[in-house]
């Protein structure tokens, strides 16, 4: 049988998968994928459902790993989609239904992708594997993080992956992303005295504290970005201090966040802010998350199969970016991997009316199916 | 008879009159006054409950006029009480129950005064009136300050006036309020563009634009005060904004208090908050709230009398403050009245096990006693 694309996707975003929950996609993945000679194995951690597949060629070098994720968010509010969020509609080229973009249509594209290249290259050289987790959506604590921890343990090879997520802006293929920026995120908590707002003396207001301190953070030059990334960013995100008009704080919240590029690391960026506050003089307490460190995949093999597998499908050349939020690609690039993300156009992830070009779906099939040819098809 | 103002004060507290009730305490307070010669009406307004009475004598003139209010704040956590909040249990000298201090004591107190003193001198000159609401710790709306508008409208005199506030701080008459400081609410939204903190240069952090102009409120200098007010104190007292770290927030909503200072005015302070928020180019909107402006009764007939009848009655010297909080006297002392504020030792109010000191409540009616004989006993 050969696998349509746009049938295996409708059946993938039928499955109302929102996070952590896998609501049987993996299965269909698995079994598909059992029938051209891979052997599964199920990585389930806690609430999360996570599968490791892996077809060994000719030979067992290169490891070329397809990676992403079942897991989709929230449709939000009903009655603003057009169709049924978890009811795949086909409406003027497109495919819509939450997931369709991010990333349910490229996970039926590597697998329609994979049962071809098989067909035509029963003996491809070195191992196709699939990394597939339920968690990516949410909390990423028990989904790719944990499976490669698992996988580097038994000293599972990583030459090459492909993300399935949707770097493409305005037509498949424009953009392909060759890195990340890391994202490091501070809670702060600034102490002063709380006190009734009639005798000011007696308190020491935390909100008042707060400025210059958080000004100068604001306005810090953290570095210049490099050829890859752009300049580290710091965003305070969340302020919170006070409960009533009468009194003022003994207390204030804050949170912000880093996307870093890799002229910074998380230790140096933590060290500076750290220096900033205690220039002036505050008490506070500090708490860090380290989301994700920053990974690039410079020009090499991989990325030149990818660009290459565009201008011959897409007929435009790939931009490679590192810009946007983070994805498990930096978990797999620990592994030593070359790592890139290739999808669909990102208009519409996460929001209503998710939606994949019907035609675009065809061709990512097209442009996975080259990846797997430039690297493994045998010499 | 002869009132036993513990008695009336245990009467008066095991009414469970939270803010706006009043739970019969007026009716209690009125049927004694009427038994005295006053003549009642009952102005309610809303949720609120309050009275105005008055005796005449032999003159009209001049009016003295006790003002207080019957509501309580809530008991807060029943665990923490010795005693239960509502039933008043006499322990070690202490009268115990919410309200015992603030200001049911000061209320019983006043009526076993003026019982005494319109037997003792039942052709006294001018007139004794009482000025009594259900809602001086809630949002005082409805309460004095429609009391007086109504009275004003019909040209009622007012002279005198005494409120029952627990003035005191280490022991019974050591503190007259002779004024209050104004308060002044702002309500400031300050307007950025929301965005992905991925994407800073989409969006405009409404935190980051806020510091600089929030640190220069927070270090004006308002003014000096003068000989009966401290400098005008403004406190940032709230601050909120974000929903989520990846989340680069749009609005940052601020609340900020102003206790003033008769050297400042709420326009003057707020054309100067203005002038700095827009010297930073800023985005915002601003509401206000105008609490109450701030009164000032400087040397004069009562303050003298009420500075006499704590020499005569607690041997010590009272002396004259305007600090602390708001009380309902701005709002009389509008009409042109001289006020002052004389009550119980205010270290338990709105606490758990309030309690006023036995000794010190009988020692109250003294002082009130005191007051009325200095103004209004013929000469």
């Amino acid at each position: 049988m050969t696998i349509d694309v746009i049938e295996l996707a409708k059946n993938l975003i039928n499955r109302e998968s929102v996070t952590p929950h896998d609501a049987g996609c993996q299965k269909l993945m698995i079994d598909l994928l059992d029938e051209q000679g891979f052997e599964h194995e199920i990585m389930d951690f806690e609430d999360t459902q996570n599968f490791w597949a892996i077809r060994q060629g000719a030979t067992e070098e290169p490891v070329f790993v397809f990676a992403g994720h079942t897991d989709v968010v929230p449709a939000g509010n009903l009655d603003d989609w057009h169709t049924p969020p978890f009811e795949a509609t086909i409406k003027d080229g497109y495919l819509y239904g939450r997931g369709a973009a991010d990333m349910k249509g490229s996970l039926a594209a590597m697998v329609a992708a994979t049962e071809r290249f098989v067909t035509d290259y029963p003996d491809h050289k070195g191992s196709i594997a699939y990394l597939i987790t339920s968690d990516e959506e949410g909390p990423f604590i028990n989904g790719t993080v944990r499976v490669v921890e698992e996988l580097m343990k038994r000293n599972q090879r990583f030459d090459y992956s492909v993300v399935g997520e949707p770097s493409s802006t305005a037509v498949l293929g424009d953009v392909i992303k060759n890195g990340r920026r890391g994202s490091l995120t501070g809670f702060l908590k600034i102490l002063g005295t709380q006190g009734h707002v009639a005798y000011p003396h007696l308190a020491d207001n935390a909100i008042h504290k707060s400025y210059k301190a958080l000004n100068a953070l604001a306005e810090e030059h953290w570095d210049d970005g490099n050829e890859f990334f752009p300049p580290t960013s710091f965003q305070i995100a969340i302020e919170n201090a006070g409960t009533a008009t009468n009194v003022i704080p003994g207390e204030k919240y804050v949170e912000f966040n880093f996307r870093y590029s890799t002229e910074s690391t998380a230790d140096g960026l933590k060290k500076r802010v750290t220096d900033i506050l205690d220039s002036f003089d505050l008490d506070y307490q500090l708490d860090w998350k380290l989301n994700g460190e920053p990974f690039l995949t410079p020009e090499g093999e991989l990325l030149t199969a990818a660009k290459n597998a565009v201008r011959e499908n897409c007929n435009i050349e790939a931009e490679a970016l590192t810009s946007g939020g983070t994805s498990d690609g930096r978990f797999i690039a620990k592994t030593g991997a070359e790592v890139v993300e290739i999808g669909p156009v990102n208009k519409t992830i996460h929001k209503i009316n998710e939606c994949v070009k019907i035609d675009e779906l065809k061709t990512l099939v097209d442009v996975y199916y080259s990846v797997l040819k430039h690297l493994l098809a045998k010499e």
